[in-house]
C-alpha cells in the first residue's frame, strides 16, 4: 500500500433524501494558518444526521447542495498551519465540530453556541466528517491521551453536548437531579451528575430496555430508574403531569423537588412533568429538542420561582471536561456502542440508526482504510 | 379628642364573598421583642384583595374565618419591642407586608420569597393593615425620609414588587428591555429600568390610554411605548405572536432582540410574542399572574438558550431601593394615584377597583382618623 | 443506673485562661418552639476552642465570664419543641453551633455567616456544647444516617466548613484546584474536589508526614502533593513565593496555572504564591486564618483579573452537603482522628491539641456518660 | 487640495525613550475581509502612552522598534473588507484598541481582556493610531451618532474603560458605591454609577482640584466628595489606613460600609482604607495599577467575606455602554478635556501630559488635516 493512495479522498455525501454515494473529493485544503487537517478514524451516528438523511432539512438549514455527512468524530492531525499551537501532526483527537465566527457579540461574550454564522459540520450548506480528511480550526481540536481509543474520541463529542446540559442546569455537589430521559444523552447526563458529585441523580423514562441501560451505566443503580405511568384515557394530559411530578416526588422522598431537571426528550408531557416537579427556585432545562410548541404551567414557573434555561450545543470548556470524563474512566462511553460498521458500509449504519430498534444506542462508522473500496 | 379613643382599633373586615364591615378589634399585641406595632395611615388597594373580596379565594388560599384586608400601607411606630434597633416610636415607615418564617431553606438561603409559611397580610387566614393598628416583624419596616409622605410610604409596597421583577430579569445599564404591560406595575417596571441606566425600555399594551400614561410617567417617552395588533380572525394564535414579535423587533430597530423581557400581564399572547422577542441567551421574566396554562413556544427557548424566569414578591433589598428610587424623585408614584378614600369609604374603594374603568390606576383609602365613625 | 442521673448537666467550663473544671449546670431550657435539647455524644477539639483556653481571646471576643467550651458535636435529640417539624425526639444529630440573628440584612439574604449577632457554640460569652446537653435551634440540627456513628457526625462540623471553601471557590467539575495546606481542613477540601469532580487537586504542604497523609486521604494521591521548597537566606520573600508559584506550576505541567487556588494557611509566603500562580480570570479563595496583614501581589491580582474570595464558616446546605459527603463513604473522616478522650479527660485533649505534636490531627471527646465522675 | 494628499500617512512615531518623530508611512492595507481602514480624526492621551515615552516599556512590553503611539481614537471609515456588516465607509466610529487572538479560552470565553496574544494600539511592537490611517478590526469599531463629535468619540475608550470597573464591581441600582481616585478614571467611574442608579456615589481623593471637579461632573454633589486626611507622622501606615476608614463611614453615614468600593489609584493607603471600608460581603475593584506589592490587610478580606477582583481592559459591550452613556448626555466627556493640539504639536501634547499640572485632565490631539505639514 503506497503513501500515494493516501491523497484520495473519499467521502459519504448526502445529494437529496434517502440518496447518497461515496463519492472522491479533492483534499481539503486549510484555509488559514490556524488550521490543521485530519484524518477521520471513527464517527458516531446522531439523530440530526439521519434527520437530513431521510428529511432533507432542520428547521430552515435546508439541503440545496450535496454535503458530506458526519459529525461526531476523531482522528488524526496530518497537517497543521505555521500558527498553530495546540496540536501538532500526529496527535491524536476529538473534534469539535461547529467553528464560530469569532467576531459576532455572541461569540465574543463566551456564548458562541448561539452564533449564527456557525459553520456546523453537515448542517447545509457545510460539509461534515465523513470523509478521510476533514480541515477544522486546531482550537477546536481536543488532543485524547493514548488509552482512550479513536472511538472514545469520536463520542467526546455526544458526552461535551451533555456536559453542556449539566452546566446549563448549574449542577452542584450535593444536590439531586432528575433526568427526564434514559437514551444516549439523558445517561450521559445522569452519569456527569454522578462525577460531579450530585446527592442523588433519578432518570425518568417510558422504555423499560432504556432504564435498564441507565441503571447499569457508569454508577447507575435499580433504584433510581423509574417508568412514567401512562396517562388513563379521558384524563387530561396538564393534570397528569402534575400527577407524574407528585408520584415521582413521593417515589423517591424528594420533598420539595430537585433541585435540577434536565429535560432531554423534547416530550410534552415530560416537560410538564419537569416543570412541576422541580422545587421552588429550582432549575430547569430544556436540553431536548421535540415538538415546537407545548401546553406549558407557566403559573407553576412564576409563582414557584423557577428558572426554565434552554441549553444548545457547547461552550468553551465542554470539550475538555468530556475529554477529562471519558479518560478518568468516570464515564465509559464504549458502553454505548451497540453496532459498528466500516466506512463503505455507511448508509447500512444510517439505516440502522433509522430504523430505531429497541437496544440500538450508538452506531459507529470507521474512518477510510488503504483497502476502503469506493 | 382624647387620647383615650386612640385604644379604639377600627378594622375594614372581610367575613364573606361581598361581605365586609368596619368591626372594632382589640389592640394587637407585639408578639415578641423584636415586634412594633404601627398605626396606619394610608393603604393602597391592591388587585389581590379585591380578588379575594369579589371571589373569597386565591390558589390555595381559601376565606373560611373573617379577615382584616389591606396590605399595601405605611404608617406611624407606635410601640417597639425591646430588641428593635432598625425603627423607633415616632418613625415613618413603609411596610413589607409579608413575614417569613426565617427558618426553612428558603428563608436561609435568602429566598424568603418563595417560604411557604410566610405570614402574608390579608391571605387568609391572616388579616391584613387595613385597621388603627398592625404589629409586624420591626425588620420588615422601613423609615421613610420626611420628605416623603405617607401615600407615597404605602406606594413604597408595589413599587418593591417591580424591583423585585427588574432584578430578577438582572437588567444591566446599557441594556434594551421590552415591558409587557402598562398597567401600574408594568409603568414602575419601566420607570425602574430607566432609574438603572437601561439603553432603552419598551412598553406594550392593548389599551391607549394606558400607553399615554406610560409615555409620561417619570421619564417615559411617546417613542418608547407600542400598542400590540389585533389578530386577524383565522390565523393562528402562535403564528400571530411570532409576527407580533417581528413587528414590533421592527418597528423599534432592536436587531436580534432585547437582552430582558418583562412580562408583567399574564396573558398569553404577551408570554408568547416576548419568548419569541427575546434576544438569544437573553432574560424572560415571567412576572405577570394570568392563566395558568399557556401555549408556549418552548423550542425557540431552547435553541435561543433563553432563560426564562419567575419573579415572585420581593426579597431583601426591594423595599430599601423603592424607598431611594420614590424618595429621590426617580419614581413619581403618587402620579399613578387617581383616586383617594376615607378608612370608612373602604368599601367603595373597593367596589372602585373592581369597577376597571379605564383611567382608575392606584385607588388609596386614608388611615384611621380620630373622628373615623365606625 | 436510674434515668434520674440524667438530669445532671455536667460541664466542662473554662473559667480564665487555663483554668477550666467540669462542674455541674442546670438542665438548659428550650428558649421557645422552635428549639431542641440535645444530648451530647461525641465532640472534636477545634483550634479555636483551644486558643480560647491558651489565650482567653480572639480578636474582639474576650473571655470575661465563664464558658462551657466545645463547638463540633453530635447528640440525640431528648426534648423538642412543639413546632419543629426537622428532627423529633431521638433523632441522631449533627450540629451547626452559630445560630444567627435571622432579622439582619445578612441573615435575610443568605448570607448568615456574616451575621454579627451570631450566638457561636463557645464563643464568648455563649457557652458551648461540652457538657452532656446543649439547647439549639432545630433548624440547625441534621439528621444522620444510621450508619454514620457519632465521631462522624462530630466531624460533620470542619467538613461542613471545608464545603463552604470549596463552595466559596465556585469549583467546578473539570477544574483544576490547588490547596495550600495538609492539616486536616486542607485534606477535606482537597477530598471535597475531587468528590465534585474536579480534574486535579494538589495538595502543597511543609511537612512530609502531612503530604503524605493528603497522598492518602479519601482518593489522594502520592503524585498530587507537594512540598513547598525552602527559601534560602537572602532571597526576597515575594520573589520567592513567584518562584515557587513557577516551580509548583511546572512540577504539575499545570500551563496557565490552575483555575482556583484554595488558601487554608493562613501563612504569608502561601498567600503570595497562590496568587501568582492561579490563572487569570481565577479564583484564590482565602481561607486560612493567620497572620493579620500580609505583603500582598496586588497588581498581579489586577492585572490577571483575579477573584480573591474570603470564606468564613458556613451557609445553608453545607451541612446537608457534608452528611452527604460522610454517609456516603466519600469523605472518610474517621481517619482522621488520632486520639480519643472521655469527657472527665477533656483538659487532657485540650493539652494534646496545644502540643501540636506531628501525627496528631482530629482530638475526640466522648459525650457525659451515665458512669461519669465529676 | 487634491485628494490624492490623501494617500499620505502621516505617523507619530516613538523611536527611543523621549525621541519622537513625525514621519510618513505607507498605507497599512486590510489584512483580511473583516478588517476596515479608519482615517483618525481625534486621539486623547493617556498615562500608557507618556509612560513609554517616558521609560520605554510598561512591565514586559519593551520598546525595541519603533512604535506609533497613541490609542484612544476615534475616525471614519475609508475602506471596509468585504464581510465589513457592522460598519461601511462613510461611518464614524470609535475604536476599542486591542484586538484580541480569538482562538484561546479567554478569548473563546468572554474574557478577551486577559488574552496574552492581544494586539494592542501602541504597546510594543504594535503601532497605535496617531497616523492618518489605522486599520482595524470592523468589530472593535463602534459607530457613533450625528450628534456626538469626534473628541466624544475619542473619549469612548476611557469611559468604556471606566465601564468595564463599575460592571467589575457588578454595581447595581439602590447600591451605594465608593471610589477613591478623582481623576479621569475615578469621576468616570462616579458618574457611571449614578446613571447606573446607585443610591450614593462618593468620590475619594487627596487633591482638593479633583474633588471640586467630580462635584462638579456629570450629576456630582460637593456633599459626595472627600479628602483623605494625611497620615500623622509616627503613626502606622495600617493602623491609619483603619482609621480613614471608619472617618469615611462615620462622615456619610454609611453604617456597615459600601457595598462596592471602587479603587482607581493603586495608591497602598487607598487600598488599605479600602478593603477596611468595605460592607461584609461586599466588592472591592482593584482598578488603579500603582505599587506593585503592597501592605494587605487579607484577614479582614477573609473574616469579612469580600470579593476582591482586579479589574483589566474591556470586555464585549462596554464600548456600546460607553457609546450609549455618551450620546444621551448622562456622562459629559467634553468637560474632561483641557487641552487641545493639532496633529503636528504631538510632542508638545505629551510633554503636557508630562508635566502633570494640576488642572490638566485630558490632553486631545486633532488627526492629520489637509494641511498638516510633517
Amino acid at each position: 500500500m503506497s503513501p500515494a493512495i493516501k491523497t484520495q479522498n473519499p467521502a459519504f455525501v448526502l445529494r437529496a433524501v434517502h440518496d447518497t454515494v461515496i463519492e472522491e473529493r479533492t483534499i481539503p485544503k486549510l484555509r488559514n494558518d490556524r488550521d490543521v487537517r485530519v484524518e477521520i478514524k471513527q464517527t458516531g451516528i446522531c439523530g440530526s444526521d439521519v434527520h437530513y438523511w431521510d428529511h432533507g432539512r432542520i428547521g430552515d438549514f435546508i439541503l440545496t447542495t450535496p454535503i458530506v455527512l458526519g459529525h461526531e468524530s476523531s482522528g488524526v492531525v496530518v497537517e497543521a498551519g505555521a500558527a498553530v499551537k495546540n496540536v501538532k501532526v500526529g496527535d491524536r483527537v476529538a473534534i469539535e465540530p461547529g467553528i464560530p465566527c469569532r467576531h459576532c457579540d455572541y461569540c465574543r461574550s463566551g456564548l458562541y453556541n448561539l452564533c449564527p454564522d456557525t459553520v456546523f459540520a453537515a448542517t447545509p450548506p457545510h460539509d461534515g466528517t465523513l470523509s478521510r480528511y476533514y480541515v477544522v480550526a486546531a482550537d477546536f481540536c481536543y488532543p485524547i491521551p493514548e488509552h482512550m481509543d479513536m472511538e472514545e474520541g469520536a463520542l467526546v463529542e455526544p458526552v461535551s453536548s451533555a456536559v453542556n446540559m449539566v452546566r446549563t442546569g448549574d449542577v452542584r455537589g450535593g444536590q439531586t437531579v432528575v433526568v427526564f430521559g434514559c437514551g444516549p444523552m439523558g445517561v450521559l447526563c445522569q452519569a456527569i451528575c454522578r462525577a460531579w458529585g450530585t446527592k442523588r441523580v433519578i432518570g425518568i423514562d417510558i422504555v423499560q430496555s432504556r432504564l435498564d441501560f441507565a441503571a447499569s451505566f457508569s454508577g447507575g443503580r435499580k433504584e433510581d430508574v423509574f417508568m412514567t405511568p401512562k396517562r388513563p384515557e379521558g384524563v387530561d394530559g396538564m393534570e397528569w403531569s402534575e400527577h407524574v411530578a407528585k408520584v415521582i416526588r413521593e417515589q423517591f422522598d424528594l420533598g420539595e423537588g430537585p433541585e435540577v431537571v434536565l429535560e432531554v426528550t423534547g416530550a410534552e408531557p415530560c416537560i410538564q412533568a419537569g416543570v412541576h416537579l422541580c422545587k421552588k427556585g429550582g432549575t430547569f432545562v430544556q436540553a431536548g429538542m421535540g415538538v415546537e410548541n407545548v401546553y406549558f404551567p407557566i403559573s407553576v414557573a412564576c409563582v414557584r420561582g423557577l428558572r426554565i434555561q434552554g441549553a444548545i450545543r457547547y461552550v468553551t470548556g465542554c470539550h475538555p471536561s468530556a475529554v477529562d470524563l471519558i479518560s478518568t474512566g468516570k464515564i465509559d462511553v464504549k458502553k454505548l456502542i451497540t453496532h459498528r460498521y466500516k466506512f463503505e458500509q455507511s448508509e447500512e449504519a444510517f439505516r440502522k440508526v433509522k430504523a430505531r430498534e429497541e437496544g440500538t444506542l450508538k452506531v459507529m462508522i470507521e474512518g477510510v482504510q488503504d483497502d476502503t473500496k469506493i
